[in-house]
């Protein structure tokens, strides 16, 4: 299909914002997205029966306690209380099997990952393929709390 | 949570750099993501049993063909040829109900929301809420091509 076409003038100025995952644990979650991935949290909304968390890589801009809409890869998590403790919950779908495949990974990329991966193998993370693993021997994936797929990607990655 | 922390040193240079989502038929996807929505196709990745879309709105440094890891809010799609055809194929979950609950939606920013959800009306998006449409008077949902949730967010959104 044709690359860089020119869109629509009336499209200008639209971002795509943020991605939106449900997780059961915020505390965990957040605490994952921050201290291993290097996210900043830069907003908490309590909603009453649910809370919203927006992270993101820092950028220009973010406002400590305003929802980040002036710019791109935020993350916006969504914790509906009482999932943490709730022996009953079933969890939430990956996204990558059946039923409920779907949505597949939210990719990272890092400037060097060799060492992005020695460090989280330190930091005890949830593989789903380590650098060494499977045939693609550029590219890691991790686990997040609930088991959703975080690809590691390295700057300048050709397909 | 504490907010805006200064990540760990080891993690700087790192970015979110995409989102993938499977898609049933990737020129109806495509058209969607470039036509009514406005992003780019900044590359196309024929990997055999399936090809790699990656999308996103304009940015510094997009080049025709080149995996756009330089960047944040890119969008990938994954074909896996022949489902756009076949029709046993039961299509994907949106991550919005059970089995399958977890991911909930991308979020586009637009600059001015009613001059885009009245073009997206003229273009007849699938709505899965207008913007008149329940509580939230302020931020609006369509449906892309396979049912995923696409969240239409004012610029400077205060919840």
């Amino acid at each position: 299909m044709q690359l860089l076409q020119t869109p629509p003038a009336e499209t200008k100025g639209f971002r795509l914002n943020h991605t939106m995952l449900r997780v059961r644990d915020a505390r965990a979650s957040v605490q994952f997205y921050t201290e291993v991935l290097g996210m900043r949290l830069i907003d908490e909304e309590d909603m009453g029966d649910f809370t919203l968390y927006f992270l993101g890589f820092p950028h220009e801009g973010d406002v400590a306690g305003a929802m980040p809409t002036h710019r791109e890869g935020v993350l916006e998590l969504t914790h509906n209380h009482g999932t943490e403790s709730d022996a009953a919950f079933a969890g939430y779908a990956s996204g990558n099997s059946d039923p409920g495949r779907g949505f597949g990974h939210l990719a990272v990329v890092v400037p060097d990952i060799e060492a992005a991966c020695a460090r989280f193998e330190t930091l005890g993370v949830q593989w789903k393929k380590r650098l060494t693993d499977g045939k693609m021997k550029n590219i890691a994936f991790l686990l997040d709390p609930d088991g959703y797929w975080i690809e590691v990607v390295p700057d300048r990655l050709k397909l």
